[in-house]
């Protein structure tokens, strides 16, 4: 069972997004169509096959525009789904549920694009006890969803911003003055609890980072063999990430090189929406 | 030359992008890390052939981190570039730079990414005459950009939301019983300026709603026959718009057919980033 | 019947206005000589004949300061009413009816004063099937609660603001180089709805601007010689709407020409508030 | 010299009807007709005679628009002017200036209507010593600014808002068992500084509110008789407000019966615009 | 009985405080060690003796997290209580309850801590008829809550901000070249209910103020025999407050001079949190 | 030095701030008494000893209300400064200086008193390696300044939210059923980077937890003879943190139990005020 965000972080997105539809005038079409007190039923479901996230983006596009609406959310987040499967039925005032409709679609279908691809790189690395891990590379507004998203696929999120864990690249490095420095103030300046990450760009780095003991190393861009290399030296506490530019096609080889995550991009950035939609009944 | 949105329209999408990533805390890593004052150098340069659009986005992020900063916009807004163009330098307060990096990537990438796929659909139908429509299947939050990256990849904006024109479909047809009708309430009620168009299921309701010169007929879901016939009676002063599933591989054909425009959902909603780095000088 | 907007479009504003008239500290009258739990039966009615516009705002108001308020609005948007007509019966919370009162009052009192002026138009020219347009002169922050308010009064809205209709005035057409190039260059970049509207300031450029088939020619400040001319000349598919300084005493006279609409830019920006009260029962 | 209110009380109003104005894509006309880059020259100026409020938000909605735009202001808030009198020049960017007109024109018109009307009710009193006191009846959202315009006609301000003094009204008085206990309840609850203020239906009312010593006694709908009966004995400290649907005919002969002010909605709520224009050099 | 601010004022306030601890995740401890459904039952109660403040904030804030919560609020703002004594029972939905438990006792917490403080002042003048009132010297963000503390522990407020009374102190005497024309130039410029407090240096300038009848006269820190003194010399109407550094150890004597009231920066800026907890049952 | 959060997340709690004061209608005491191009120049100084954080405020209330201020900051965060000490000179628009005058002192003089109680706590532990660290006892909408002044005191940071470590209570615990079964739900449901900490009431608790290896165990309300017994039996990763109701009496016997961390609620819950001033020039 995977984890919802309350509805309080939720909604002011769902209410931006309707907001951003309805523009200054509202749904024109329904207003001269739909008599104002019509009712309407309808069902939202699967086009293509896939895994589900971002339901409650539904219930609360809804809800915001009917208060009254009755909604029956028949697919969870992070269940699995076949194409014409039902994934929820509503019955709403009829203007209230054509206003709501695309915002609705619009956030179930990136979601459910995020958790499905996500679920491919998780099937991809399947026995190897390798985590598929998030970036910060989201939809700038939708962080929330997207990293939920990404659990629902699998995945593990990696930090949510830039204040919740340090994350020691080459320019701090080499304004630090090399790996040890930099290692060194970030555990003078860090919280109680902050996490430290140090990404390296090969063996040499790997082996100055670990003695300082963060808590995870990235390695960026290694070649499997160097990847391997440092999973074997690999003696103290760290645990070990993979990065860039990992595909469905090199995912398989990485994780069996033993590094315990690997991050990847592509499950935020370039997602397909997955093909959902909600037909009249 | 692409009209840009003025800034004070981008610079809230931006600065609530940076907010999300600074989070309670803002970047603690480069706060440990990298002096006050530090300063730094960086180039944003293009990893993939492709279309871009979004620069403001840099500057935006960039100028809100610090004010004082010196940015080269070098790659204009519908401008191709090749692997390894410099598209902007940028000389800023380091702390500041590192700060806006990842959401400058995460806007500019996106933007790039819809206008480098909305390229190659208008490239797909060269000659042919017809505008290559986008949809309102547009990221939440980020319309107006996204709208905008269309244009930057040669494609023509549908509307912006539910209020600046009147779309008539199968619900609203089914409730005012007919497609006349339908298109009778909608010219009653509309506004001074407001433009109509209604999706039509088949030839048969083409030719009713035709009479009522709507200024735009949907054709949704036509087979390439069906849009031909419906072209070639197309009598009055209704433009024509194919619509529904239409990819790379089947927009050729359609546009064939003598339509006037050809909407694409997935110029939005499942355009890949186009990679994008920013390097330190 | 007129149809409202959403009152996902209206509570923003009633809330703001409840915000601004609550101040800091909120009603300190009533916190002191109103029990917290007391109740409080009121009648709102029209003091003077009118056409009623902007009921949601008491409902909403109402209803913000106490979720179970009984609203029973009688008077409809749209309605003409007559000198101590009942509008609406209130029940609620005694402190929550007196902070929304002047809230309320405020605006449906100015909504209806607009209805009411769009009325005196409309009634004008009947017979003439001439519209009666509104302009962008309205009160900041209320553009779509004044709009509703002028299709309560009979009227006919134009654009809602500079983003959903291209209007090429006098400005504009100089920068271009004349009628002719400032279409075309409108033409080839508005949206695939974007309807186009011109304003010429004489025939000359009337007859200019007509080849070039905008959806409406605006004839500014034209005599009532000259709106004939332009009506007699007008052989391709524009609209014709009339401009400039329009008042009660002519506006008669302008629709007598053949125009298609009259713009007042008086509906929203010099409408007197209906006179309407809330009184205690 | 009227004093003004600061920017930053004043600007978020602006940014508000900019951004109501522009919409979700911006000025599409200057974005397709006006180069990124030109200039333009501007003046403002009265087209009839009256008292001008309100130049600040020409100046904010430009400098929001244009941070480099060039303006200079000739009428000061509370300035006569004649119909042709230049009222500010301006010289900025061409789109930022055409998309800034009309949020400009719209609320400096406003502000000068009230201006000008209170003016009327001022010089209708002159010499009396009597003071023209504004209302709560302002348009919601624009309270800061109307207020202001009252004081640039010569109007004096009553309270801002429900929180800054005590106002007991008939419905307060039912509740409290009389004027007497109402008072006694408010001055017990009342804050170090809160001014108390209550409204009498009669010279009954008023001798018992008398004795009480509130800092204001308002004379609701007296005849002028009763008016100068109340005058003649007031003998505490309270001053005298006559209100009710005073009008530009009756506020000389009520001034003459010795109140000390008197308050009329009208200046706020009924005020119209006056008329402004902007005229490219 | 202490009037209640109303809850639109107040939401907001908790509604901001709780996405302040919410961030961008929500409580991932509850999301991993509760189950969704798990309803919680708790109490909150004193564990120090004081006097009860903020209780709204318990209830707004659990309500924001589950509206189907059940709350019984035991202990009224204003009320006394004892070590042990229990303020309120909840019965919610566990996750939420976990989520708002935070927030609700920071809240309740400060408020209570400065209702106590400014008990302990008044009871310390008991018999004095002397009001102890607060300052603008509070918590940016709480104004509103903590003068309702003040008003709780038995206090009297000060004004709100900078705008509903006049508060003339030494850098206003200076700039107008005296007391007097500082009090007559405010006296000009104040609106129609607007009280006027002047600060004083010592008698010489009280002897100066008093003639211009100032609402009231603040004696900064004044000794003892001063303040005597311009008791002794206060003829006209001013209120006398004394104010300057007053502890509890000094406030008795100050009261005994015979000042109408006392203002203490430190009820809002120094007060200690009261003790609070919340236990699950 | 003590790293700045970014003004980005500093401003709009400055301008929140000033917005409270000024209220509806601005500073009306200089508005009366001050013209509007007066320059002021003054000095903020300590009118006790202690340590200084928040003097970002300073800067960011007077830039906002007079952007062409002059501000020399003399006094850095994390300085201690002795009585007298002028802390920052500033030269301005006399009524911006004034409006901005008291919502600086609230925050630098809040501030103040935090890093000035922190630095004590961190006095008494001297020498012995314990950190003093925060909790979430903060002020709502004040934690990011708070938790800098925290900082600036020498003390460390414990989360900043309910979202950036797990951190396991007695609630969580019973739900689970046990500490064991608590902490595998964490880490299973942990993302890649969060730490975990879990509050035990007692040594079979700790003994239990520790198997586990959180990364911090908090000793929840221990006697200083079980703080000594865990500390020996610590065998595994977990650092040790203390808790419950530590004063400034206790904290240094806590410390020299061994454990690696103390947390103190009264940091931020219950620190007067530090006593700073602003004095015209």
């Amino acid at each position: 069972m995977i984890a919802q965000p309350p509805d309080i972080l939720i909604e002011p997105i769902v209410r931006a997004a309707l907001a951003e539809d309805l523009g200054r005038a509202g749904d024109i079409t329904a207003a001269a169509c739909i008599p104002a007190d019509a009712r309407m039923k309808a069902e939202m479901s699967a086009r293509k096959e896939g895994r589900i996230a971002g339901m409650a983006c539904l219930r609360l596009a809804v809800r915001v525009m009917d208060p009254h609406a009755r909604i029956e959310i028949l697919a969870k987040d992070g269940q699995d789904v076949e194409p014409g499967q039902v994934l929820a039925r509503v019955e709403a005032n009829a203007r209230a549920l054509l206003a709501a409709e695309r915002t609705a679609l619009n956030l179930v279908q990136r979601m459910s694009g995020i958790a499905t691809l996500t679920r491919s790189f998780v099937r991809a690395v399947e026995g190897t006890n390798v985590a598929i891990v998030d970036t910060r590379k989201t939809t700038p507004g939708l962080r929330l969803l997207e990293k939920h998203a990404v659990r629902c696929g699998g995945g593990v999120n990696h930090r949510f911003g830039l204040d919740d864990a340090v994350l020691i690249k080459d320019n701090h490095v080499a304004v630090c003055g090399g790996v040890g420095p930099a290692l060194e103030r970030a555990r003078a300046e860090a919280g109680w609890l902050t996490p430290i990450e140090i990404e390296v760009d090969g063996i040499e780095q790997f082996l100055q980072a670990q003695a300082y003991e963060p808590e995870v190393i990235m390695l960026d861009n290694f070649s499997l063999d160097e990847l391997r290399e440092a999973v074997a030296l690999n003696k103290y506490v760290s645990k070990l990430e993979a990065s860039g530019g990992v595909t469905l096609e090199t995912v398989r080889a990485i994780a069996e090189t033993g590094v315990d995550a690997i991050s990847v991009g592509a499950l935020t950035h370039s997602a397909p929406a997955l093909d959902i939609g909600l037909d009249a009944l």
